[in-house]
């Protein structure tokens, strides 16, 4: 199964609780596309959060971030892993 | 100890075997930063690497990729995680 890391921009001043609640709307309705979000890490100061997901495909893993009503600014398959 | 996620732009066509080289002159030069990289991934399609790692401060992480010669484009603390 592929691995991606995808990047929402724009949300400065986020909490511990605001990534954990947005997270776990992303596990509630990962199974439908087959994704599964392994960890996600956000610093509140730039506004950047990144997620590690495995998943069919790019498009399954945003469609997961979109129906939890954050979609991912960018999303890269990472075939490469040390 | 904070936890930082670091992005390098421009490496199209990176290798398991390129990424793999890189992660370990890291890992030789880490100690003497108090830097611990964990996982790095890699996207050869877009060129970009991310690299996960934890140590004292943004510089100190900067430091170890720049002695290595690959200085990262990107860094970010990201104090939340899940």
């Amino acid at each position: 199964m592929p691995t991606f890391i995808d990047i929402h921009h724009g949300m400065p001043g986020i909490t511990q609780k605001g990534l954990a609640e947005a997270h776990t709307v992303d596990l509630a309705l990962q199974a439908e596309e087959g994704v599964s979000f392994e960890r996600a890490w956000a610093d509140p100061v730039s506004g950047n959060v990144f997620c590690l997901a495995t998943g069919p495909n790019l498009e399954a893993v945003q469609r997961v971030h979109t129906r939890a009503g954050h979609p991912a600014d960018e999303i890269y398959e990472v075939p490469l892993e040390v």
